[in-house]
């Protein structure tokens, strides 16, 4: 089993970057435009990035201001059965992001692409709570010659 | 051991991004303007990133427009022994990265960081090749909420 790891440093409080995580408002201004479904322990949020594939989340914990797990039911079959998890941690007037998504069972290619293309997410997210402005999909940062 | 993986497609041919990766002039234009040192196999590189750090680089392989890979040999204690894998594949009328920060001992926290860190640096990297213009230290993305 094979990790991604990222780490960010936001100058919002954990509060409002849980909100970001927990909320489908939050989620739809830094990730994709097009999340729908339910937010609270055991429902199903579904991430829809148009033609290009979605992601069913579901919600496994949330601790207001400190941690959310989810865990991929549908989606790319490298991506079923892995969890992603945001710790979050206070840091003088902002948080500081640990991030994994864990349990790829091996490193293939498409690991690779996801590394870094969560990384520009995270940073996505950090402009969001920084500047009311993210890169979210349909208008995210593109890592490859092809439209992602 | 755990690793770093990241991929970026990079609209530039191989030959081009190979040059970034295996001459001073090529890595100062996207990782740190302060780069020194001689770069065959068995050189050493120089990455000094100010008053931050610094990473010593031995080159271990060169294969023109296709690999280059480095292996830590002075920096901070958790690189020290890893190796950096860059493997370079044509695609279309550019080029496919596949980045492996390879041979991490755990997946403590400042791997994290360096993993975000990586992911804005091979995107400075893309731009530079792409637009003329990379994020070089000191002018390279910050990532945290302090100065790096």
């Amino acid at each position: 089993m094979v990790d991604i790891l990222h780490r960010v440093g936001i100058d919002a409080p954990p509060r409002d970057v849980y909100n970001a995580l927990a909320t489908l408002d939050g989620l739809a201004a830094w990730w994709t435009n097009d999340t729908t479904g339910e937010t609270g322990i055991g429902s199903v949020i579904h991430f829809q990035f148009g033609d290009r594939g979605f992601f069913d989340m579901k919600v496994l914990e949330l601790d207001p201001g400190k941690r959310v797990v989810w865990e991929v039911v549908k989606g790319p079959g490298d991506w079923i059965g892995t969890r992603v998890i945001w710790d979050l941690r206070p840091y003088e007037k902002g948080t500081t992001i640990l991030f994994k998504h864990q349990g790829w069972r091996e490193p293939v290619e498409f690991m690779h692409h996801c590394s870094t293309k969560w990384a520009t997410f995270l940073m996505s997210l950090k402009a969001m709570l920084e500047t009311g402005r993210g890169s979210t999909f349909p208008n995210d940062v593109r890592i490859s010659i092809d439209a992602d």
